[in-house]
């Protein structure tokens, strides 16, 4: 079953907006079995839209329509589609008596205008938005169905999922596509390519096929997997035995299978372990521990963070000797160990861990360039210290390290014998 | 001028990934003078994009196709294009020459399917592409335009970039759109809008015509403007008497006409006025300090931040005293001043800033129900503290109180007499 979505409204046109809106749609017309063949973003141009609606018409099963459906001259969502379809135009009491209710629950007046958000292609079914004054239409014509919705996502998605579980689920031919998301770092893009390509090659040709994209992300590589099934539990079950024989492979560099982050993993296992953690960060400003404490609960294990920028802050703070920093430099493995060390042994935590780098654009040499940094984790009786060479600008600089760092704590935690970070 | 933009992938229909090439392409299209009127993601079918290059020819003055250019059979651009224009395809000798060069400069051997990739329409102007094998190439029909480009953006730009600067401008009739964003922080959306409505709606009538859009974000509200000018200069001149006359209706609320983040410009009053910062974070957890140390050069003026999440490390590192937190609570105004005069004090900086709230989920009472965070910000002789309502998740929640952190700063620094934070 194929599909075609479109937003309508110039503003989504302009150097600054991507449609985000496709993505919640693609994603649960897929867990049906409609396929996204065209996606498209179109002005507030009558003509426009109507070829548009022509060329889908002749191939979609489903054709998904947000925006254009507010009451100015701009919304031309519902003329449009009558004009497709050669319906006439009709005023519904109804939807205007509610739009005016609304009005008045907040001591307000409709405007006259809105009256055209009452405006139905005769025959369409009318969609209830609880969330907002625009109602979404459902028309049907030969084998394609037509969702008209408004744009902005609050009113949108809730108003999607009932059409998708009233109406267009019964009409999907039953199977679907179900993905799953595994996440890996400390591995290169080729070397998890090259890991994974003799296995996974194979699974296009089973009963259940599964497909399998690699994306390489700053820090870290995607694994999508995407099952073509009758059921969900059909594709479950294919999908669990795949990612065991992926993670045969790759082992410990993968962090997640079920789309957790990499901090709600290392939160998950210090939670577990009953331990505390401290961090000392210089180059990665704060970012750790903002990221650590992105996850709710993490109170429960985040004792503090001292963001030591300064190298006196670096003494004061955190213990760090003035001799290591002349004799080594702040940029130093054994700077990295002293600020883990230190904000550990004052927080009283289990974990330490220390950060300490170039992030640019200014302030490298030949020996240190930017994105030299040095980490230091110690946990329980546990100390790991590394030098990476990190690339990119100042901000990909810091999540680099971020992502350095819990890893070379997650691999502690678990014990494994498996690289921090891809080797250049 | 009319504009269509066209990203050839199945993989970019999927729900994990949004077409950003376009918002480039638009971009530079806007400025020599070419409106988008339609862009669109087509899957790897190349009935899906004969059907839509065909539609788009019959109204666009230049249609920007990216991706599809690649080795392999699901490559299919160059055959859709050849057969929307009915024209015979050679191989070109030269690029798989090219090529092949390639490879063996990295000591490889061209795989025999890269000779896809020198396929070009009998007619057409091979676009040279210095950061990968796939060739760009053009093509007119008519008065449109049709340009060929790979995918990948470090690919992509460039060569796009030549090609405005070749090929496209001089097919313009010279006018463009020219765009200014403003950012703002501290006013409700409702309240920019009936504050600048007044203003900007006589824009539209001038001699060079000047739209705007409201666009409200956490934390923050842009306003865009768009001039309509035959030349840069011309727009620039309109361009700064509207930003001006927004200037006096909206005054301090305006923190950017430049697009600088707010991080950006507080570092550079800080800066300016040879201030240090020191700032004490709980619900945001070193959100504000990696937000800070963001910005090239911050190392200047920030010295160090505290993220005291336990009690204790709020009494431990910034002297907050423990009957105060026995008797306020720990989100009180009372600690934030606390936090915000220890921190400064123990660094010796100019300015102090004490951030304690409930970023949730848990941890919500019907008196300080999540959301709720005190922020206090001193600096020289000035001392600021406030309670703020916010709203949404933890992540947002943690945005809003560094926005409004920055701005309370921002605004004592102005010694504007402006409200922090939109009242509810």
């Amino acid at each position: 079953m194929n599909a075609c979505i479109l937003a309508v409204g110039s503003e989504m046109l302009t150097p600054f907006r991507v449609d985000t809106n496709s993505l919640v749609i693609t994603e649960r017309l897929n867990t049906i079995g409609f396929d996204v063949r065209l996606k498209a973003v179109v002005a507030d141009h009558v003509d426009e839209l109507v070829r548009v609606l022509e060329g889908a018409l002749t191939w979609a099963d489903v054709i998904v329509v947000t925006g254009g459906l507010g009451p100015t001259e701009d919304d031309i969502t519902r003329d449009a589609v009558a004009r497709v379809l050669k319906l006439p135009v009709d005023v519904d009491e109804g939807i205007v008596d509610r739009i005016r209710e609304r009005f008045a629950r907040r001591g307000l007046t409709m405007p006259e205008n809105n009256r055209r958000q009452g405006m139905v292609p005769r025959g369409a079914i009318v969609l209830d938005n609880p969330n907002g004054t625009a109602p979404g239409l459902w028309l049907e014509r030969d084998r394609t169905a037509i969702v008209l919705l408004p744009g902005p996502p609050r009113e949108m998605v809730p108003m999607f999922e009932a059409v998708v579980r009233d109406r267009l689920a019964p009409k999907s031919d039953g199977g679907g596509l179900f993905r799953r998301v595994l996440k890996i770092t400390g591995r290169t893009e080729s070397d998890v390519d090259a890991a994974v390509g003799p296995v996974y090659t194979t699974w296009t040709s089973r009963p259940i096929p599964i497909s399998t994209t690699i994306l390489a992300m700053l820090g870290q590589i995607e694994l999508h997997l995407t099952a073509q099934a009758g059921s969900r539990a059909d594709a479950d079950a294919a999908l669990d035995a795949s990612v065991g024989e992926l993670q045969t492979v790759l082992g410990a560099a993968i962090y997640s299978t079920d789309g957790r982050l990499l901090e709600a993993v290392v939160g998950e296992m210090l939670r577990d372990r009953k331990m505390t953690i401290a961090v000392a960060e210089s180059c990665s400003g704060g970012l750790l521990a903002s990221r650590l404490t992105d996850v709710p609960g993490s109170s429960d294990y985040v004792e503090r963070a001292i963001v030591c920028y300064s190298n006196r802050s670096k003494v004061e703070l955190v213990d760090v000797p003035e001799s290591l920093i002349a004799t080594h430099g702040a940029v130093s493995e054994p700077v990295a160990q002293a600020m883990a060390e230190g904000v550990r042994s004052r927080a009283g935590t289990t974990v330490g861990v220390g950060i300490t780098g170039l992030a640019g654009p200014g302030g490298g040499s030949p020996e240190k360039p930017v994105g030299t940094v040095a980490i230091a984790v110690t946990a329980g009786d546990y100390l790991r210290v590394r030098t990476f060479q990190f690339f990119g600008g100042r901000e990909m600089v810091k999540f680099q390290s971020t992502q350095a760092a819990m890893n070379m704590l997650r691999l502690i935690l678990l014990k494994a014998d498996a690289p921090f970070w891809p080797a250049r």
